[in-house]
């Protein structure tokens, strides 16, 4: 086994502490990799939040790093490439959704990067809250140069988890794209909707993020409490992001959805009630999206390093990531924390 | 005013009584209609138990019949033209979605069939369960010759409910579509599907529809309690309408929804409540559709004269009404009733 350092969450609560890890031996198709950077995920938050105690728990599943050694059967990567994993580390390969690249829809559902379950032997995965990760090659991206690593980690989950729903949308010129919600995810969407040359509009409760709307490229802000502005954009946007990461009435973002356009819920999981009326009139449609797979992962980093689209980040040494958590949680931040492990030595 | 004669609910429970009506004299956009064939719609049945008798209410929003009077503007009827009239039979004409031949979905709401109120002189309308209708020539369509008066009825309401979803949704030459539920709206469904071109599946409770499946056109039946059948069906369809009548889980439909596909919740209103997870796995769309704009059922007026699709009907004299809403209630028609109106002189 490989030892590594990294921040792994106690038998309660949510605070992290440093820890040894052990990292597997490589397989012929691993590569070792030396995490840089990790953002932090509301995702990370919920992990720690449901956490019983009773496997490990070392978040973070947004990394960039370096190649530092490689299987007998790699050919995809060199000792010393620059690399990205997101939130999945593996998947069956075989089933339909695999074929189709899609393996985040996985039949035999993808190993997660944390809290997932390796397919080979049985362990439970460690994120990337650490100085290094084992991972199989398939799941690492090579990064683009001229993407800054740190400010490139949060496209492995926030990015492409609206990547996904603004392709698979139609999202470009001449069509219309909202994003309810300005967060670690809504403000990728905005950059991404706006670089894909869609006419880009922010619905947000808070009037204060005028400013940052301007500066990501959005054409217009709607304030959601403005219910004048609500009501004149009444079937207004092919496809509205709904990057919320609360449970919310989706009616009023619904109602601003165009004729045949879709409200793609992405901001957090659970039940969603809608009313048959809301979608019937309109022809709507209500849908979710989550990660990506392996084809559109690597679509996305090209495209981003084209039109240089990263995420807006505060970057921290590791050894503040409980300071980082705490500030999530009361949305203090703008827009993504990112780990810097260099402190893990 | 001129006087006809009509089937109205009473002040409770769902018996129509034979009434004398009163219905206006011609504007110059009205057309006077004799009602031959009114379809038995599961909307009126939901109109009737929830009347509170505070207004008249006499039901019917599918109908065919003759021209017998035009008003001093019409020139799209003469007299003795066959038309056919749905369940919208007006609409603002001045918002956006009028604009877009959406008068289905006025920003105004369009005035209903039945239960509506006319947007000039405020009374209540009443429906096709008549001798005689008077209506905006703007919302008659001209029956295409070959269409059978008494089976093309329901395509007003049934068929263009399901029209509008199918054809939005791109169901076509190599579009898999599914229609789960098998009554007034389902098999015209299946019918629609089938002309377009689509491989076409019901899913349906009930084994014993096998043939009438076939005979449909459909080319494979599921039966929803076969849990082999419905876990290989997984994301297998592009497109599925959903025209059960009562609230259920829309879940084990949403797992036969392919890749970026959808379900078209037609059946009913109300509450829908779905786990964002199900929509999340294969980025998976909900929506919802309902009646028709005039150009759509215009045109898929022309498209079932032309694929000679109409309904299965059982005509009864429209003496019998009670029989049939009581039947109706009970699921007992293969597929739709329809009243014939001339026992009324």
């Amino acid at each position: 086994m490989r030892t590594t350092v990294g921040w792994q969450a106690g038998r309660s609560g949510i605070a992290l502490s440093r820890t040894t890890l052990e990292r597997r031996d490589l397989r012929p198709d691993d590569i070792a990799v030396r995490v840089d950077y990790c953002g932090v995920c509301h995702s990370d938050l919920h992990a720690l939040h449901a956490h019983t105690g009773d496997a490990p728990l070392v978040p973070g599943h947004e990394f960039t790093g370096e190649v530092t050694a490689i299987g007998s059967a790699v050919t995809r990567f060199a000792i010393g490439d620059a690399v990205a994993v997101g939130n999945i580390v593996d998947s069956c390969g075989a089933c339909a959704m695999c074929r189709a690249g899609q393996e985040n829809f996985c039949h035999e559902f993808p190993t997660l990067t944390y809290a997932g379950t390796d397919r080979h032997d049985g362990t439970t995965t460690l994120g990337g809250y650490s100085r290094e990760y084992v991972v199989r090659d398939a799941f690492a991206y090579p990064l683009p140069a001229g993407l800054d690593p740190a400010a490139a980690a949060p496209l492995l989950c926030a990015g492409i988890t609206v990547w996904e729903p603004l392709r698979a949308l139609g999202a470009g010129p001449g069509s219309r794209v909202a994003v309810a919600g300005l967060g670690g995810l809504g403000h990728l969407a905005v950059k991404l909707a706006v670089a894909l040359g869609a006419d880009t509009t922010v619905i947000s409760r808070s009037p204060g993020k005028a400013a940052d709307v301007a500066r990501l490229g959005a054409h217009d802000l709607i304030v959601s409490t403005d219910e004048r502005r609500m009501v004149a954009a009444r079937d207004r946007f092919d496809v509205v992001i709904d990057t919320i990461a609360v449970p919310h009435d989706v009616a009023p973002y619904l109602a601003t959805v165009a004729l045949d356009g879709t409200l793609s819920h992405v901001g957090h999981l659970g039940s969603i009630t809608v009313e048959a009326a809301d979608l019937l009139v309109g022809r709507k449609k209500l849908g979710s999206a989550g990660s990506g797979g392996r084809p559109a992962t690597a679509a996305m980093l090209e495209f981003c390093a084209r039109h240089d689209v990263t995420a807006d980040v505060e970057v921290l040494p590791s050894a503040r990531v409980n300071d980082a958590l705490d500030r999530l949680q009361r949305n203090d931040v703008r827009y993504r924390f990112v780990l810097d492990l260099a402190d893990l030595g």
